[in-house]
């Protein structure tokens, strides 16, 4: 994982900053002969773009994605797919005080004491907009998914607790989630949550979230064990999106509260040799780093926005004191938004990780007999 | 990541099963000219070695690390340091069982169905023996990180919960980690950490716990913005350390829970203009995947040892069923051997990062003058 | 090295088809506060562009290069630069011969075989046109140079053969390669080469001709001893060069005839203790895949262009056989505009190394007294 | 490929120096359940050995083979191998000499200016010694094209040419290459290289030679069209076999020389649809960095070794100058045990990129009829 590129064998390089020109990436790796257009892109970038409800940024972007190379006639050929979006609304405003102080809360000084120098605009590099190509990479991954696994591979997300008000699980229901601004599975939590938000963004105050990313029917024996594990880059993955402080994997920190009885998932015979089915899923379709086909089950916890009204004590590149607040357009709940690309991490990492076993284990060789126990 | 390397610019790769002749590893990328010999690792193999509690497994092994190459008159010569520890203890004992059927939350199930094959004594590649291995790597960043930026950059563990009793923070001594079975900082726990472990070993059950890795002094600025991230690879890191399910850096999963001013973070100003000292750590001394300076923090849930006497239902490669129950060694709470193991990701991460921070950025440019505001 | 990247810390990523709407490149790992704009960078477009002479291909491109990210207040920012080139002659032409048969010489076999699937128009992804991205990202490269090591490390490079006639390098004259079509170093040469091609041009012929490349000033050092190697990566950045069938250091394959005393090069004294004059060059500059500080001296051979206009047999995708001749624009020795995408190859391969050394052994640490022999 | 590492999924990483106390290597990402034991191995560490022949250095080593890893029951199980080798004979010698000065023609100046420090017993890591363990690679990548091509994928060297004697292609024997000491595949030219090179030993002198390395039966596909390419990888991996200055494929540096109609391999239809047979092979069985299914055909050019009787002027770390001659074991021509080093990385490379396609290209998709041209 060099610093702008993710991925093994499928590779996605992200560019581009929130108030250049444009920003983009290159996916390169993606098998030839599979069906791909914008059409398949736009909707998922439609999911993420801002400025759709009250609870999010009202900064209103056309997202509108182009291909660029490595699509003909309908299909990927094979070589790099550049997708591109231009940058429409860099709003002319003030940036005189986040040019010279540094955000609490953002990357501002620990960027200036890495590069010494830093794009001021819109948080440059660390600016969550960057997360726009990483929707559009997972869409090119969902591509890949759909015809090298087929259409029963499904990845969902949505948002399960925002404040201190989680949903009830025993109210899931995944269609619900497409009907309300948060992507909510609970429906009976959206007014409570709208109320939560609400406040907040009118308060000038900003509210913590966690969202859930589940793939369905993911091909068991993706991973390894050692390093090369789904649930690492997974984790990496999830812990890279914007404001992530915590990761989770099935039971999660749960498990530190279990006993082993408590947390066992047992296994039992099918109609297919070889095939298990399990009697729970404790460990979220993950065992020693391996995909078991059980459903795989991603949290993350996302940090309150650290843009607020409230003034918060800060200092400038000469050590000069000021308190910092807030006057721009911000989301109140990153994790509303992140729903989308937590969504499309799951999707690229998937759709590595099925590469890179098929690399080394897709051969039709002959079983091996399994020397008897000394 | 390749599947058995880990690290960008000090690559480490790990070989070896369980019950092979040797486990080992290559350290690759390590700056020349750093003073290293057997005695800088040992002191640490020593710490993960299994059998010196009645809390961990009874398995004994000498762990002795021996250096192979990459080291000329006590310093490391720039060349591939390779380290070898040669297994001792591979009790001749009855495989049958595990040979044929999968042991649940284990990852002989998903091994099979990736490999198609797989070295079942001990768990093969899957054992925690081979975290010996990356705490010996451990042992070289912790030299590099040493003479690179110096004896205050210190990296420490402690278990912080185990099964749902959680440490008081308010009793915290780093000193009463070695001075326990547990390694842990709150010695009015360790009676009643001792009872519950105590219990589930002789009840053949096991338990879950979380552990936490601070590291002082890190230089600011190492990390990067989007995938080249501090934070990302902690979190791979930690994720792949056996058992765990959860990983969390700073306020973690608690930030879901708190509002911006909550969160916040201010920045004051110090002698040194363009240092800042900071009022809170609730980032966890990261922020923007880039550490700021102040401590980073990183806590791990690792669920519950899957080796229990319990019989729990499980199927063979042919789809018999058998309930399978341990009746070897194992850890009843494998979180407490993970405690130097996390260490060692910390330094080898944080030794990674210093090089790459290094290789981009440590060059002697003169400063740039931010534009100003458009 | 993936495929449609390569470097290891500076990392080009091309993307793009001759016949698409553009093409592009992504420049990850560059140091940040260093000068660049695109006047850095179009003088190197310019100098590999077609159409500038009666002896290349008269597709006119202006390959005007935009910089779209990783750049602000004219200076790079330490994140990736996306520079991107629009195509605007991709002349409506007749494909139908080239869309159904595979042009012998052509990688349209060996591509189908490969994707099953190729984008036809111009060769798509294996056109000549890619290398004007390799000339952008080189100019980058350069920039770091100039600024990490300083003006006196120059890059240059020549066409020392045309089919067979070889220039006489008692006439060499580097201010002469400006002056002609043909990078030519010896005045007294370009006439006997333009004779040549523009006979292989009216013929519809083609000819194969060998450039070389020389970078004076190498910091000594850059490489490592066993696959780090500075001259394994010229070797693959040369031999990667379209058309390119042989790559040589230093004496090269002349180095077979000769004895050891022949090809020594004897080490002598300087007014700076520890830094060599050297008394020959017959290693190229590079000795155990590392730089001495003599000129790294590169060669390549490139083959003569397969399109011509003498049937040659071929096949389509059914076996149907096809004799192929090139009706279109073409260029009769590709060697003379290979020579600027030489000098990027190196310009970016030496920035890389530069990177790669200063993150091992950039560290001011104490001198090491070798241990006295046993 | 990183300083210690090559390949991109069949990955090798070597270690070790010539005087410690082993050399190894590690070779992660190879295929389970494929058939091996250090029988496979063995073979070709013999071929490769020292002290066979009055022709190459008297060093003995028994240059026995030990698989720590990676095998189970007699078949590899998809986790790393790791293959160790003991030196058992570091002769006890006076390095004084070459602890302090630099060998004219090695790597000593080179390493110190990288490293600021060497190991100076026997060269360290540039020390030929290291191409034992690509050797043993060598043969895993063997073991791994049997099992996924099969036996008719066949590698064979030779050497070509002795100082400026160089075979008659019209003799051409491979099975002469194991009757005489040279590989040499010419049996007229065995008694006038004898000559040559017995001179050169007895006179203290050395002298270059030219080897070949061809596969047959390479599957169609292999490679890519830009970075990933086939013969930049086989160029980089020749390039750093010690002292080889110069590589090549098919009709490589005489493609110069020829016009396009002499170039030209054209395309003839076979019985098999889409499989073409060639009417020649210039192209060594690469086009557009993508192999034919043609012999694909590698020379490179080895220097004399540098090691001779004859003084030649050198300086130590300060400055002092002082005339060196070699008076330990050396090879007169070291481009004879060349041939089984260039063997072993053809294989490896095969591998690697056999691997590389099967993860791209190797799935079942149904075939796309390319858009009409517009």
């Amino acid at each position: 994982m060099s610093d702008n590129t993710f991925g093994t064998l499928l590779r996605v390089t992200t560019w581009g900053e929130s108030h250049g020109p444009a920003i983009g990436c290159v996916v390169d790796g993606c098998p030839p002969r599979i069906p791909l257009s914008e059409n398949d892109i736009q909707p998922w970038m439609d999911k993420r773009r801002p400025g759709q409800s009250r609870y999010t940024t009202q900064r209103q972007e056309a997202d509108k994605v182009r291909i660029l190379s490595g699509v003909f006639g309908g299909h990927t050929t094979g070589t790099p797919i550049s997708l591109l979006v231009e940058n429409t609304n860099q709003r002319s405003r003030d940036y005189s005080d986040v040019a010279r102080y540094y955000r609490p809360g953002h990357a501002d000084y620990s960027y200036d004491r890495k590069y010494g120098f830093r794009d001021y605009r819109g948080g440059g590099r660390s600016s969550a907009r960057e997360t726009a190509m990483r929707v559009a990479a997972g869409a090119v991954a969902r591509a890949v998914l759909r015809h090298l696994v087929g259409p029963q591979l499904r990845i969902r997300g949505a948002l399960v607790q925002v404040g201190q008000l989680g949903v009830d699980r025993a109210n899931w229901d995944w269609a619900a989630c497409d009907q309300n601004a948060f992507n909510c599975p609970d429906p009976a939590m959206v007014p409570r949550w709208a109320d939560l938000v609400e406040g907040a963004r009118k308060g000038g105050s900003s509210i913590g979230a966690v969202f859930e990313v589940v793939a369905e029917n993911v091909p068991p024996g993706l991973g390894a064990p050692v390093y090369g594990r789904l649930d690492s880059d997974l984790a990496a993955g999830f812990m890279g999106i914007n404001g992530v402080k915590g990761v989770e994997i099935g039971e999660g920190f749960n498990a530190a509260n279990l006993r082993g009885e408590e947390n066992a998932d047992s296994l039992h015979s099918t109609s297919d040799p070889g095939v298990a089915r399990f009697g729970a899923n404790h460990a979220g379709g993950i065992l020693g780093g391996i995909s078991t086909g059980q459903p795989v089950v991603v949290r993350a916890a996302i940090k309150p926005t650290s843009s607020i009204l409230t003034p918060v004590p800060s200092i400038d590149r000469a050590g000069h004191e000021h308190a910092m607040h807030t006057k721009g357009r911000h989301d109140p709940c990153i994790g509303i938004r992140a729903v989308p690309v937590g969504e499309a991490m799951m999707a690229c990492i998937l759709a590595d990780h099925l590469l890179r076993h098929h690399a080394q284990c897709g051969w039709p060789l002959p079983p091996v007999t399994v020397p008897p126990p000394a």
